[in-house]
């Protein structure tokens, strides 16, 4: 986490935290229902060359005697979250929360009116935390994500995950979860597929909801991690979060968190940046049937377009080696019938 | 691993590996067939205190309705691997498994033909091999569990495990598995739990042969780990092992792999030595119905007996607390029917 957030230039996080205040043009229109068939585990995709291409790879790969047939329990589909799973403008969402925790925090804390880039903050001078840089915002990951029991930091995210509401749409973040990839997700566990998240957010903060949202359970999500340390308190063992960073499961730390948590490697990755690359690369490197998918947001009207020039979603290096190599593209402006859920608290099928 | 292997003494290492070398003596016996009945699923368990302490937890919490039920997912049992789930004496098998590498990797060095602790080693001189110390053992770790990718290593322990024999019984170490614990596990997935291995053994040594031998797949397997580094070698991505500790999963690191990996509480926990309190001290600490079994190792005939007086496992808090606690302890002696399976090759159910 820390490292990751040190890359962000002050420009960049001045952009961004900018972004994240402002209220103005919800680009999210309200959700179309997706009609459902019975013949069709992937009502919300549109007929096109992603969903057949996915389509055809899940029917080659479980087709018992075919040349391309898999065992169940190689069939590992690993998962990109912010941008792939759930939408991650203007921030990723984890960056909201952390900035919540501290409003929250902020009474057990007097030093922090006076003391930046808590104080501006506080006041919602989100220029001011911007200008206090990279060590500010460190701060601020620090102060909300270290220094206390995993159960306690589950419980904060319980209780934000279920109140808070996105800047722009109003909606639970739960609520922004994208409707064609819990259908994808379920596809595949329907097929004997094991499900697993590999997100650069932290797992920490993704367990807590994870099993409910999309139906993949905490030892199926892999992220990035601060380190842990076991202490008694009054006879009873607690884990306590430390601020040292244990793992950044980005870029080259995405196939070291599959190695070191999974064990195998997947047959099939869904990413949407470059921070998902090395993922999709080390599961395409591995013998017989591989799929990879790469999500292109270029849908301004019902979700977020961005792309070369984003600031924050670095995205050049993925999308052009998605494209040389000939992996599956999907637009969401053309490829999904529906992006958002349309209930208002998504409970995917297991 | 290396944190681990430090905290041995010089004497002890040369009692370890002069044990280790002594072909005398062979303590086990041939197998007894287990009588299997369809009523019990734990046949090689002898009717007592243990065995029915573990029917009766396992009912508790899978009737529906009753004060006690936990949900399928929260159904998490986590198992040691070294003493409890396969035998780990003379020394864990995975120290005999480096001696035997050092011998396999010595025609591409031919400079350990004169370094120690390698020149030693490789005349059989074992009290040599003490003599080097635990700078020694650090260093026979390093040259065989460090340097190559992981699926070198991977390939390297499938090649030994399928041929290597127990110096004292000559038998595969797959074979010197625990028939009760085989009928254990697969109770417990029978009623709906997912069983782990949570060893002070090294992950990757361990994840070749686990699904096959114990029915638990790499990814329900936690256990030390050096730290991973992603090369691209001819434009194909590998991942290296390196000679640095990323987790000793072992003491206090065990609820730190657990959380880590599994990022949940497990419900039941099975160990035999101090370096599995920790591990069933945090599975007992959570809420509603828990268990926690010490497997004793006192039955000299059938396996091997040890306890205060061993040098290498540590036994005394583990022990005194399971007795203080009121935890199940098993005598290997008499509460199991059978120690190793009858078949030269067990493949437990699944």
């Amino acid at each position: 986490m820390s490292r990751c957030l040190r890359r962000w230039s002050v420009v960049t996080l001045w952009l961004v935290l900018a972004a994240a205040c402002s209220r103005e043009s919800p680009p999210v229109s309200p959700p179309t229902p997706a009609s459902v068939t019975a013949a069709d585990p992937l009502p919300s995709w549109n007929d096109g060359a992603a969903k057949k291409s996915l389509v055809d790879f899940v029917g080659r790969v479980t087709r018992e005697g075919g040349p391309d047939f898999v065992t169940a329990p190689e069939r590992i589909a690993t998962f990109d979250n912010d941008g792939t799973l759930w939408s991650e403008k203007p921030v990723p969402f984890q960056l909201l929360f952390a900035f919540d925790r501290v409003k929250a925090l902020a009474p057990q804390h007097p030093e922090w009116n006076t003391k930046e880039p808590f104080a501006s903050l506080l006041k919602g001078d989100m220029a001011g935390v911007a200008g206090s840089g990279e060590k500010g915002v460190l701060a601020i990951v620090a102060a909300t994500h270290a220094g206390m029991t995993t159960d306690e930091f589950s419980a904060a995210v319980h209780e934000w995950i279920t109140t808070a509401k996105h800047p722009q749409t109003g909606r639970l973040f739960t609520e922004m979860v994208y409707q064609p990839m819990l259908e994808a997700l379920a596809y595949l566990r329907a097929n004997g597929f094991k499900t697993f998240i590999v997100s650069g957010g932290g797992v920490e903060f993704m367990r807590p909801w994870a099993e409910r949202v999309y139906g993949i359970p905490p030892e199926q999500v892999v992220g990035s991690s601060g380190k842990l340390q076991l202490e008694m308190r009054n006879g009873t063992p607690v884990l306590v979060k430390l601020a040292a960073l244990d793992l950044l499961d980005d870029k080259e730390g995405k196939p070291v968190g599959i190695q070191r948590q999974i064990g195998r490697r997947p047959i099939a990755a869904f990413g949407n940046s470059d921070g998902d690359l090395q993922m999709l690369q080390w599961a395409m490197a591995g013998a017989g049937a591989r799929f990879a998918l790469f999500v292109h947001h270029d849908d301004a009207t019902r979700e977020f377009a961005y792309d070369r020039t984003d600031k924050l979603q670095q995205f050049n290096q993925g999308w052009d080696e998605a494209v040389a190599k000939g992996w599956t593209v999907v637009s969401m402006k053309n490829d999904w019938k529906t992006v958002f859920p349309a209930g208002s608290d998504p409970r995917p099928q297991r």
